[in-house]
């Protein structure tokens, strides 16, 4: 069963303590789509500029990416460029530069409006909520957002969390959102909202799920080497959205089918930090993501 | 089988954001002991000044302490003072005053030597090493330490911990006593000085494990509302070392008695920070533990 995603396909110059990329793959549509694409088919929304390289629509196309929502316009690409800590977690932007996607308008090819599951990456809730109009009856809609949004647009963030069925979200935000500091209130908060079911993730801490009846916790496995932790949140909705699709879920499931996704997402959410751009994800064959999910359950067991 | 503990019996005055608490009873020891006598009989090891309060050595003694190596000399308790900021997890201290703790030199009581579990709470490495000396052949030994003394004496620090089973520190220290960013590298490189297995304490983000051919990664429970954290790492040592002395536990044994103790610990852990000073550790009975536990089991599978 097919995902639809809408979300950014960006540019961006990376720096780290160690190194400094430029100009490459990255916005959350591509790295969700790149994550998801191992589960099931994925259809991509979004808008690039004339400067977009070939190379890389064929590089999602070769994963099983349907590119034909992604329009080209004339102008830039959006392009991100941030710096890293020496942690590896902390990072200050240094540009953003909307160009075409200022003014995108999100349209959805032929045939598209019945794709049955619908992940709506971290963009500006307005077009969130426009994807969701142009859509019929999805069975599944997954919704993540970011603190800009919830401090700048929080009506419009609250009107579409309220048709969604899953949001997932990182601690800082959950609580900003939530004005809640206990994470156990700040999930029960969201719900409030609207998403049945609530993900905060944390990063190196791993990622907590709040269900409708359930809570689970899942640790993050452990890297010997962070290169450059940029994109490993949609990573994880990719996994995590993948699972729920090849697996059938519908929002009246229970939550095991739920729990069991937070896995395959932190499974691949793992490869993302291993290298730049999309290479880490790229990189993850079978054996690797059967390897990573075998370590998780081992490291979960008593 | 017996516990000895040697750290602090301390006076406490905390701050939070909504209350503030003078001359509480505190210190590593206090807590420790409180939190492993549920499990097997605990003999402290510490020093008080003439100003301790008879009733906080009956409340210890009250819970199965056996306070006889807890001597009085004249001069002041040891006080700590300190304030939380409004994450109640950031605190500057503000004052310390050593009092008779400065001249602690420890003594053990007759036929405490042969007592087979020993917890080095966080003190000088010296006075650790001390104690460590006057023991005869102790079935496991478990150290606890904090940056202080990995900043001020690693040299003292890393001659005891040569000397020990177990090592437990939170997750800033372990990259500063080895070095390395990466949680798995830091505990393998800790590994390399000594203590075959090693704990790693991330407070809200719960605890890793890394044994002899096997890690572990433990949530911490969701608490609604955090009231007091102090005390909350000698509580999960607490569980942790009383569920191995209550299971006759060996340095020899497998790594599975030690993950099951990482349960304990954090069950017990999470009672700590619901009140002030000791009161949330007092306030769990067997009910809360078990239902602890199982909430913890519930949030760890899949």
């Amino acid at each position: 069963m097919s995902i639809l995603v809408v979300g950014s396909v960006a540019y961006d110059t990376v720096e780290t303590p160690r190194e400094r990329r430029e100009r490459q793959l990255g916005g959350s549509a591509s790295f969700f789509s790149l994550a998801a694409s191992r589960f099931a088919p994925v259809r991509a929304v979004g808008v690039v500029g004339d400067d977009f390289r070939a190379a890389d629509l064929a590089l999602l196309a070769a994963r099983g990416v349907d590119t034909a929502g992604i329009v080209r316009r004339d102008g830039s690409t959006f392009h991100w460029s941030g710096r890293y800590h020496e942690d590896l977690i902390e990072r200050d932007t240094l540009a953003t530069e909307l160009g075409v996607f200022q003014d995108f308008a999100p349209e959805l090819p032929a045939g598209w409006r019945e794709t049955p599951y619908l992940f709506l990456a971290n963009i500006h809730p307005s077009l969130q909520a426009d994807v969701l109009d142009l859509m019929v009856a999805p069975r599944l809609v997954v919704l993540d957002t970011m603190n800009l949004w919830i401090k700048t647009t929080r009506r419009e963030l609250q009107e579409v969390l309220a048709r969604v069925d899953v949001v997932l979200l990182n601690d800082g935000e959950a609580r900003l959102l939530s004005g809640r500091r206990s994470l156990a209130a700040a999930a029960a908060a969201i719900r409030e909202l609207g998403p049945e079911r609530v993900v905060i993730k944390k990063g190196e801490h791993g990622a907590l799920f709040f269900g409708r009846d359930s809570v689970l916790a899942v640790p993050a496995l452990l890297l010997p080497e962070v290169v450059d932790p940029t994109g490993a949140g949609d990573c994880f909705a990719g996994g995590f959205v993948g699972h729920l699709a090849a697996s059938g879920a519908k929002r009246d499931d229970g939550d095991p089918v739920f729990r069991q996704a937070m896995l395959a997402g932190t499974a691949v959410a793992s490869a993302c930090p291993e290298a730049f751009s999309v290479d880490g994800v790229l990189a993850l064959d079978e054996a690797g993501y059967a390897r990573r999910l075998a370590t998780l359950s081992a490291m979960m067991t008593p």
